[in-house]
């Protein structure tokens, strides 16, 4: 069986694991205070030109949510986001487990639009503040959102004059950041993140490291004690230049641009070949995460030698099924896959 | 210089790196579903002597600490700790933060008594349970403890017998579990912990892991939703078999119980040198810590080759330091202390 | 101007204030302990017929809502309620703000079925119990609904059973329970509310009290510690006779049945006159709450002698305004009023 | 049996009761916004001598509590009050639930001192604001103290000072303000406290009101959403005027300062019988709650006819009783006492 149900049923690019065998000797400080967390950090501000920023490296995805969101946050603030965002459905209500209520805004195609936060903080707004509403003080986006999908430069703009508009923080989930920097298509760069967003993170897990999240506060004056944060709910690793290593082994070469990037094209043959065959994806996706609608049989056949990740039926005869490739998905897992799709 | 002020400065064991290599090209399922997490549990178990238990595999200490409290307390239930306890001075009000107080008791040599917490209890059922209380609900002691001390089997038997008399939890923080196991004079193994505690953990960061802790419930029957409680908190990580592979690694075959037991031996040595030279301790402890009491010119003097870790002054002369081994102290880094030491 | 914008206007019913001047002499004891709280509890599951129950006074709604709610709930546990319904719009995030989620269902006509209940937990139980969702756990009603509108018997009773199925908690806030009883076509009673429901309470706020709501538990079993809860969040009122008296004084001689039930026929009244003039209403309610929706002119015209609460334009040239009575509105209030619809 | 076990044993004074009477057939605005609350804010910020303030009507003391310290701090908060301090010892952790550590300090006679709190946060600071530590925020005292004891101002101006030199809020409990402000030997006005704090409030559930605290933020530039916050925890009374008209009918005319003195007066009347017996106390307080030290044969002669607070056991021979008066002990009640005090 091959996996192609996510990005993360593989160890590290193999030149994490070098670096790791290389350093294993050296003493080095604890909780991120040590010159891989330095490096690293120094090499994220450059490429998101935005010197007067922070870096923090958190171990996972989930921590870099809700400990950001939470230490951003007053009490009585609220988070908008997608209905399908990550924060909504897959982390257990670690939001709201933190006291605060998430305004999930319908998505198209995994995104939502400027006009429509606009609506929803005008709504708080034309209440007078009324004091049994939360303010909306947070948008949170992903980039590449759950369907595969990408916000473009016109669009992050757009969403980003709203929440400056309305002293809301703009955060971006960057859990799958490199395949949607890799993306044909994508006109958007770390710069305009770090130009256009207050925080958004760099993905580690999903990328090509064994795991971890480079965080980017774009502007350290919003940083209150950000660390005591982490540390009140355990997200400052102890042997903290792990992490900082593993992000600037990947990203000091651009390897992490690279793998990312290969993945996304397997995608595209992959879904390419599904086209071929007619068969049609629920979004169009142009990073490495593919939806695509199966007859149960079509499912059935492929599901006997490849492992995809279950979505649901789509009606009585078929389902959906999420075809994922990675940064560690290899040139001839895709062609024997694309082969077994052109047989069907 | 040479690093003596924690056990966290160093990668990982051979054996772990090792293990990573060997792994590095193999899919696994995500999320601590895989081969190695089964296995790792499986031979914990054993150790532990508690069949009917569950393992659960943290990246780090104080999200074991935090999530498994906060997953056993209910809303009005308190934790009994001692003043030094690690929840109670190093995790940034991490209890307090998820809604529980820390009723801190004054410790002896880092540790309490079953007669403190019977105390403790007894004001609590005097009341009546009154409304205006929390519930003791939880005891936290560490082993070893913040001063490197022991839990005699004696004592940890008798605090077992206190909290299941009033249906209190037993809990362990097992940061140092290998320093404690393999300390001269200790009479404890995993499997007392199994029997007499409700939950333990067996420390990975300090013991030879690039990072992680198996955490014990001696009984499934606890287990209420565990994991989605870790969930809610982002410490299950998504490339689990990373920890169940460590664990299992260095525990399969001794070399857990090795590594700590030899660090023991060297800071013994260490310990010996200073009294050598009439140079005494706080506390007196048998394992990898030892806070030693320093002339300002004496501390000056190794602090030239060695870090240490401040702990303060204790009078206007002296500072105490604590002196601390690893897993992956090297004998001829231990020589060479002990020779400053001796010249001093 | 007249007040009919609400119906909490007033002070309280006349007996409520004699009996404060009768009893204002005589010493109490403090936090609910005293005979006028066990004299209103006594009659209160008498009438609820659910002897095995407890009854527990809150000062107010809002906290009667979220201390109840948070004190069954366990951490990973979620609400289900109805998109409108009050503790998702009107009170600050009180529930998200205790660490859990709420998944509001799409109401209609302000309420839920017992089959939108069932799809959503199915969803969560057809996952396998995944660690990344929440527990349905508890499922908030209320009634009489935002809308004024009733839950039959028949829908309670299903909404009961799948609550009881999925060993989920009823919560039945009944801020508005007096008009709820009251209204013509209504099937329900308090005995139903006593053995379908495992919670609801009995509003004073809005019928006929100063303040205060009677909470019952209907199975004294489900009672952890629930006093402590409510200290926590300062919910136990240290003059707690002030609400056992006020409700024994409203429920022992049917004032508290009888002063809603007039509202409510005086809401029908001025209904009646709206629908005489071809006005129509947002939503038929039975109960003190009537949903007009008014031409801008007709809204205006009324809003010159009467208070009305605005709900928001309907479409360019209409809003809805909420002409609520209360147990204080008076026979020539109500003349008034319908005088001058009819005048429109 | 006699009540002098507490101050909450009585409805309210004739003028509130009178006040609520004359009011009772008047239409009001609903959650504070009506004239009385605004009447009673201007005559309380006259009185603070803090026009630049802003007040909140509280329904009860634990409320006002949580509910403004959780406000005021950041997650990563902490508070610094006595070991003896209500929100400490009789709130069931309503602080902790919030999330907030509190720091609690060895209470002199029921009082902190200001070298104390310097003592506490240098620590804090001196660690260069560790991640692993909360900053100290607010410091809480209450006047009087759970003693019955009163900061002087000097004391109470050396708190403000290191509060303001650390950037913490100062945050006074004035549960029983009147018994303090009415003291003999007191030297504090209301204006001080204005002047020194930056919130306190002016306690009505122990001295003339049913219920209710008049909280003072002196500074409305601190006030973030606090009628948010209040809301949040379901402390925004729907009949708000209720409390706004006890408060002003009770300052107008200076009956609240007038019948919390008398009940100073009756207690060290007390006091002089049990010392003229040659009877100590625990604490010397100038207030109207004495801790007296009672034989066990002298406790039980007394508690035949008068019910006191047990403090609990002294020594083997000895208890200690709080004997409270309260703004509604009559002069016969005193008289009474002192003289079965004086045929002990």
């Amino acid at each position: 069986m091959i996996r192609f149900n996510n990005d993360y049923n593989h160890g590290a690019h193999a030149s994490v694991l070098q670096a790791l065998n290389q350093t294993n000797d050296t003493q080095y400080g604890g909780y991120g205070v040590d010159d891989w967390c330095d490096k690293a950090e120094k090499l994220i501000l450059e490429l998101a030109q935005c010197p007067q920023g922070k870096v923090y490296f958190f171990p996972g995805a989930t921590q870099a949510n809700f400990v950001t969101i939470s230490a951003l946050l007053g009490s009585c603030d609220s988070v908008i986001c997608a209905d399908t965002g990550h924060i909504n459905c897959h982390e257990c209500a670690s939001i709201e487990n933190t006291g605060h209520k998430i305004v999930a805004l319908p998505h198209h195609d995994g995104k939502i639009t400027a006009d429509q936060i606009e609506g929803e903080v005008q709504a708080y707004y034309n209440s007078g503040e009324a004091e049994y509403l939360t303010r909306p003080s947070l948008v949170y986006i992903s980039f590449t959102t759950e369907y595969g999908t990408l916000y473009t430069k016109a669009e992050l703009t757009a969403i980003s004059e709203v929440c400056r508009k309305y002293h809301m923080y703009l955060f971006v989930d960057g859990a799958r950041m490199g395949y949607g920097l890799g993306a044909d298509g994508n006109d958007l760069t770390l710069a305009d993140f770090g130009r256009l967003a207050d925080v958004f993170y760099i993905g580690g897990t999903k990328c090509g490291a064994f795991f971890g999240e480079a965080l980017v506060l774009t502007d350290a004056g919003i940083d209150r004690r950000f660390k005591a944060h982490m540390k009140q709910f355990g997200a400052v690793l102890a042997k903290g230049w792990i992490l900082g290593l593993q992000f600037y082994t990947l990203l000091h070469d651009g390897t992490y641009f690279a793998i990312t990037k290969r993945a996304d094209e397997y995608a595209v043959r992959i879904r390419q070949a599904f086209r071929q065959k007619g068969i049609e994806e629920l979004v169009v996706s142009p990073t490495n995460q593919q939806f695509i609608i199966l007859s149960r049989a079509q499912a059935q056949a492929l599901e006997s030698k490849y492992i995809f990740e279950a979505m649901g039926p789509v009606d009585d005869d078929h389902v959906c099924v999420r075809v994922c490739t990675s940064w560690s998905t290899k040139a001839e897992e895709v062609d024997q896959l694309v082969a077994d799709i052109l047989n069907l």
